[in-house]
C-alpha cells in the first residue's frame, strides 16, 4: 500500500531548480519524474542547457516562468539566492565535468545541492565542496540511484542485524553492452562519456563502477583498504576505458571482486551485488529489483519479495505498492528525493539533523567514489599493481 | 531515453477530478502518481470518500482548493460541469458497486469518464454507459492497467504482424496468495472484495480474472465464443469465490485455459500470459514486465528486452528508460493516461478521433469484462457447464 | 555422495529381458542405460523388434547370446519361463498397442513385468493384468519415469507430513512443441504416436497427459472424482489430439487444471506440477529437476536443492550426487529400477513384501492412467461435459 | 534420440582397472557409473583403497575376480601389464598426492592412463608423465568432467566458427559453500582437500579453480599470459585456501576474472562461464547444463537448448536424449570416456590418431592446470603481484 506519509503531502512543499537536463538529456528527466512522484517539491527554476534556446524551451515545457529560466548557472545561483521564494535546493544533472564548478557556485551562494555522480573528478574538489557545505550548514547530496531501492535498504538492514555474520567476500558486477561497438559518433549519451574532457579519467569505472562501490559500501559499511585494477579499452579509437576488473581488500580482511563493463554483449544494465558472510549471504540484482535472495548457513535459499514479507521498517517506508506490483528505477530515484525532502524540511523547521536522518548518499559518498575511481586509474596505469586507499 | 513528447508538455495541460481514493485506499494513489509522472494533467477536484472529513483531508493534502473538494459525487458532477474551468475528466476509483452510478452521473453531466475495472456489474449497465458516452461524444475509459505495459503492446504488434501465425491456444494465469486465509476482517482491501454487495457476483474473476481476459483480448484480438468455469471458495465463511478455473473456446477455433486465484500460496501478483500460434509463441509475465519471450517454430527462445531491441513504434513510444532500467506498475498506468490525454487533447482541438487513437481500454472492453465475469458465474452455478458468450 | 547400498551390489544380481527397443527406438535405450547405472541387473534376453534382423543386431550389440534373442515375444516368454536361469522380469518398451498382449503373455508364463506407460488401452485389460499378477504373485510395474526423481519423492513426503496442509488446488502442465507441425511423415517417434492403431484413442493425453495425472496422484495421493476435457487437433490431417485442456475435481474437494500439449512452441519437455494447500505450496519442474520450490503461508519462497538440504529419507536414498551436480532423466528411470530390484530381491529371498515397499508405479497406477485417458476422450467427445471417474 | 553408435557397442569391448574409489569415496563411483552408461568398457581390475579389506570389499561388490583385486597399485601395474587380457587403461581416482606416482607407474608399465584432476602438483611431474606417454605411445587423459557437457562443446564450436568474434573478456566463477564452516573433522571429502599433504599447495584453486581454467581454455583456446591472484583462508584453523580471486591477461589481449570459492553460502556447485567477444557472447552454467545463452551484437539473447536446436555435429554426438530430458553430471563424465574409448579403439586397430581425435583433456591440459594452480599460489604469496605464465 502506498504510504500516505510518503506520497501525499501538501503542507510544507519545497521547491527546486535544475542545472542541466535540457531536451535530449537522459538523467534530467529521471530526476523530474522522480520528484513529481512524491508530489512535495516543485520545479521552479532552471538553467537546462548551455544553449539558452534549448534551456528556454525545456523550461517552458516544464511550466517554469520565463524569469526563472536562466542563461547560465552563475546567474541562476546568484539570483535565486537573493529571492525570498528562492529554490530550496538545486539538482545538478550536467555532464560530469561541470559538477564541481556548479556545485561550488550554489553552495557558495547558500543553496543546498543535489548532484549526480560522480560528484567531481578530484578528491580535493570533493573535500572542498564538503567543507563549504559544512561551514554553511548545507545539504550536499549525491544521487547514486541504486541505493534508493527498498531491497537494497533491506540488504543493509540484514547485514546490520548480523543475519549473514561477519562479511568475508563481496562480488559486484555492473555490465552493459551499449558501448560494445563505436557508437559514440551518433549517440549523444555515449559521446560525452568516452570523452576525457567531459567524463574525467575513466569512463566505465566513473560511470558505472562507482555504483558498485557505492552500493557495496551502503550495504556492508566496509571501507576499501587497497585495490588492484585493470582498465581495458576494447573498442578501437576510444580514449577511455570500457571494461574493468578490480580486486579489493576491505578493512575487516574481507576481499572482493568488482567487474564493470560496457562491452559485455547480452547485458542491459546488469548491476548485481552479492555479499557473503560467515553465517549467510545476500544477493540483489538491479534488473529484478523487487526481490532479494537470502541464504543462511546450511539453509535453503529464500526469495525475499518486496511487499510480500514485512521488510525492516527502514526499508519498508520506501515500498509503495503491494507485492508483485513492480517498482523500478524511477521509484529508486524518487526514494532518494523522499529522504532529501525529509531532511530539508527538518532543517527548515530548525530541527536538529542527526546522521541517521541522512538516508541518502552525501558528499562523503561522493568523495569515496572519486577516490575509488582515481585509485583504479592509478593502479591500472601502474601495471595493475596494488594501491592503498 | 525518455521521450520528450511523452513527458514534457506544458501547453495544453488538462485537469481532472477523482471520485474515491481517500486515505487508506490503494488504487487512487496509483492513479495520482501515474498522472503526475506525465506532467500534463492536474488534479483539481475530488470527492475522495463517503466520509467527508477523510475526503477533505485527502483533497487538502493533494493541494486542492477547498471549494473543489465535494461532499459527494453528485454535487461534484453537477458543479464541475457548470464551471468554465471544470475538469476535463473524472477518474473513478471507488469500490466496484459505485462505478455504475458515478460513471453515469458524470457522463450525463457531460464529463469524460475514466473508470477502474470492473466497469459495472451488469452488461446492460455497461451498454447504457457506452450509449450515453456515444450520444454525448464523451470518452469512457476503463483502466485495465496491464495493457499499459510496453511489452504487452509489443506482444500485440507481434501477433498483428503474424510473427506467431494463426493462434491455436492461449494460457492465462493470475495468481496471488493474499486471500489464502481469512484476512478480510482486518484488511480493508480484502473486506470489500469478498463482499458481494460491494464487489459484485465474483471476487476472484471480477478482481483479477478479468485482467487475464482483457490482456488476452488486447494481444490476440480474439473474441471468446464459449466458456466453462468452476469457481471455488476455499476459505471457510467467505461468501465469494477465491479461485477459479476456466476453459475457453475462441472464435477462430483457438482454445484456452484461464486460472485466477487469490489462495495460491507463493504467488504475489503473478499475471502470466502465453499465446501459442502455428508459427511461434509469445510469453509475458507481469512481475518481470520489461521482457517478453518469443519463440519461432523450430527456433530457439529469444528474450526481447524493453529498450534493448527496437520495439515496434506503437510499443516504443511507451518506453521511457534505456534497457535494463526497470519500469513497473506506475508506468503502465501512466501509459494509459498518456493515451487518454492524447485523445482528449485532439478532441479539445476539434480534431477527428479515429478508432486507432484509442490505445487504452474503453467501455467496450469494460462491457466484455462484465460479460466475461457474469458468464463465468453463470457457468459455475450451472454445474460448470459450457455457456455461449 | 553416491550411496554404496544403492549402487554397488554384486551379490544377488538379477537378470532381465526386453521386448521392444530395437535400433531407432527411444525409450528402450533409456531403460538399458538406467538399469546399467545401478549395476545389479543384467540384460540377458530380448525380442527387440518385429523385424528379426533388427532384433538380432540390437541384441548382439548388447552382448546377448544369440539363443536368447527371440523371434517374437511369445517364443521368448515361453522359453525363458522354462529356463532355470530364466529372466527375473521383462521390460516392455514397444509401441502402446503391444503392451497388453505382451504383458499378458509374460505374466501368464510366470514372469514379472515392467511395462512402459500407458499400460494398456482399456480399463478391463488393466484389471485383467492386475488380476493375473496377483494370482501368480508377480510384480507388474509401470515405468512412469517422472516419479523416480528424488525431488518428486521429496514433494510427496512434504505433502504427507502436512507441510502444505490440506490440498486445495493442483496445476499440472506438460508442454512440448515437437508436433507443432506435420512431422509424422519423417519422424518414427511421431508417426506411431499419432496413429490410433498403435497409440490408442488419444495421442497427447495418453503420451504425456497421463504423466501429469500420475505425478499429481503420486505426490498428493488424491483420487480424481470427475473431469471435463477438451482435446484439440490443431495440425491438419492428424487423426489424434495434440493439445488438451482438462478441469478436475478431486475427492477432498480440491480442484485442478491439467494442460498437455505437443504444439506449444517454445517448450521442450516442460512438465510442471504445482500443489497448493491451505498452509503452503510446492512446485516442481522436470527441466530443472534437482530443485523444488516450497512456500509456507506468509513466508518467503524457499528453493530446496537436492543434496544441499537433507531430504526426507525416502527421497534421500534416490540421490546419488552432491548438491549442484545435476542428475537427470536417466537417474529418474534408474531409481524406478532400484526400487523394483529391491522388491524382486525380497521376493526371491522369500521375504514378505509390504505395500510400502512398492516405491514404483504398479498396475494400479497403470489402470488409473488408462481410466484417466479414456475419461478425457469420453468427455471431449461428449462436448467437453463433466464425467465421473 | 540416443545415438546407437554412441551407446550400443558390443564388438570391441575394452576393459579397465581402477586405482582409488573404495567405499566412501565420491569420484570413483562417478567414473564407474559413467563408464557403464556407455556399455563398451568393463571394469576388471582394481586397487581401490590403501586399506586392502576395503579394496577387496569394493572390488567384490563390483563383480571383480579376487585375483585382480590388488594389494597396491605397484602390484597391479606390474601384473596387469603382463596379462594377455590385461587392462586397456587405468583410471586413477585417488586423492591428489597419489596421482603422480600411480600415473607414472602405469605409464612405465605400458598402460594407458586416465587420471583425475589435478594431474600432479608440479609442472615437471606433468612434463615427465607427458614425456613417458609420448615415448611409449600411450594415452594420458585427465578427467576434467565439465568439458564433457554437450553445451560446452557447442560453446567451443560457436567460438571456433567466429559467431562471437574476437574474444575480449572472460568471466569464470565456481562457487560452492560446503566448506563455509569447519566441516573437515567429520567430512572425509573435506578432510583431504584442506590437507596440503594430500591436496597440494592449494585447496580451492586446485580443486575447483582449475576447472574454470580448463573449461575457459577448452572453449576459447586462449592461453593465459599472466595473472594476479589472491587466495583467502576464511575458516579459522584451516591450512589451505577456501576462496580465491584471480585477474588474468590472455595472449590475444583479452582479459578475465576467475573467482572460485567453497565458502560462498547459497551456492551448490555453481560453475559459470561467460565469454564476451566483439560480435557476441556465450554463457553456460553447470547447474543448468542443457542450455546455453547466446547473444549476438545488437540482438536479443537466445536460449540454445540441447536437443531442441540442432547442435554442431561435434557437440551433437554427445547428446543422448531429446530436448527437455535433462542430462547431467554422469553423462558429462561418460562423454569423456566415449571419446577416450574411440581413441583407444583406433589405437588398438592400428589406426593413426590425429590431434582432432582427442576430444578429451590430455596431459597437456593437466600440465596447464598444474601451472595455473602453482602460479596462483606464487602470485598470492608474493602479495598478489602479477606473474607471467
Amino acid at each position: 500500500m502506498i504510504k500516505d506519509s510518503n506520497v501525499l503531502q501538501n503542507n510544507n512543499r519545497l521547491c527546486y531548480g535544475m542545472v542541466g537536463g535540457g531536451f535530449g538529456s537522459f538523467i534530467g528527466e529521471v530526476h523530474c519524474i522522480a520528484v513529481r512522484m512524491n508530489n512535495n517539491i516543485d520545479l521552479v527554476a532552471g538553467s537546462f542547457s548551455s544553449n539558452y534556446e534549448n534551456s528556454l524551451k525545456t523550461g517552458e515545457s516544464l511550466g517554469l516562468k520565463k524569469e526563472r529560466i536562466y542563461k547560465d548557472y552563475n546567474e541562476m545561483a546568484e539570483r535565486e539566492s537573493k529571492r525570498e521564494d528562492g529554490i530550496d535546493f538545486v539538482s545538478i544533472v550536467t555532464p560530469n565535468h561541470l559538477h564541481y564548478p556548479v556545485a561550488k557556485k550554489f553552495l557558495e551562494n547558500g543553496i543546498n545541492v543535489v548532484c549526480e555522480k560522480p560528484l567531481v573528478f578530484e578528491p580535493q574538489q570533493a573535500e572542498e565542496l564538503i567543507k563549504i557545505a559544512e561551514e554553511k550548514d548545507l545539504i550536499l547530496a549525491v544521487t547514486y540511484t541504486y541505493t534508493g531501492y527498498p531491497m537494497v535498504k533491506e540488504a543493509r538492514e540484514l547485514v546490520k542485524e548480523g543475519v549473514i555474520g561477519k562479511i568475508r567476500f563481496v562480488y559486484g558486477e555492473y555490465s552493459q553492452d551499449w558501448l560494445a561497438s563505436k557508437v559514440e559518433e551518433e549517440n549523444k549519451q555515449a559521446s560525452w562519456r568516452v570523452d576525457p574532457r567531459r567524463a574525467g579519467k575513466s569512463n566505465v569505472v566513473g560511470d558505472i563502477g562507482t555504483h558498485i562501490e557505492n552500493v557495496v559500501s551502503f550495504i556492508t559499511g566496509l571501507r576499501i583498504k587497497s585495490l588492484c585494477a585493470n582498465l581495458d579499452t576494447f573498442v578501437e579509437g576510444r580514449e577511455l576505458d570500457d571494461n574493468a576488473e578490480i580486486l579489493l581488500k576491505f578493512e575487516n580482511n574481507a576481499t572482493g571482486i568488482f567487474w564493470c563493463s560496457q562491452i559485455a554483449i547480452g547485458h542491459d544494465n546488469d548491476l548485481k551485488i552479492r555479499i557473503y558472510g560467515d553465517k549467510g549471504s545476500v544477493e540483489w540484482e538491479q534488473e529484478n529489483p523487487n526481490q532479494l535472495k537470502l541464504t543462511k548457513l546450511n539453509g535453503s535459499t529464500q526469495i525475499i519479495s518486496r511487499g510480500r514479507t514485512e521488510l525492516h521498517p527502514k526499508a519498508q517506508i520506501y515500498s509503495r505498492l503491494p507485492s508483485g506490483h513492480p517498482e523500478g528505477y524511477f521509484e529508486a530515484m524518487s526514494n532518494i528525493y523522499s529522504s532529501i525532502y525529509s531532511v530539508l524540511l527538518k532543517k527548515k523547521a530548525g530541527e536538529k539533523i542527526e546522521s541517521k536522518d541522512f538516508d541518502f548518499p552525501t558528499g562523503k559518498d561522493g568523495l569515496n567514489g572519486v577516490v575509488f575511481v582515481n585509485k583504479c586509474v592509478e593502479s591500472s596505469k601502474n601495471f595493475s599493481s596494488w594501491v592503498e586507499l
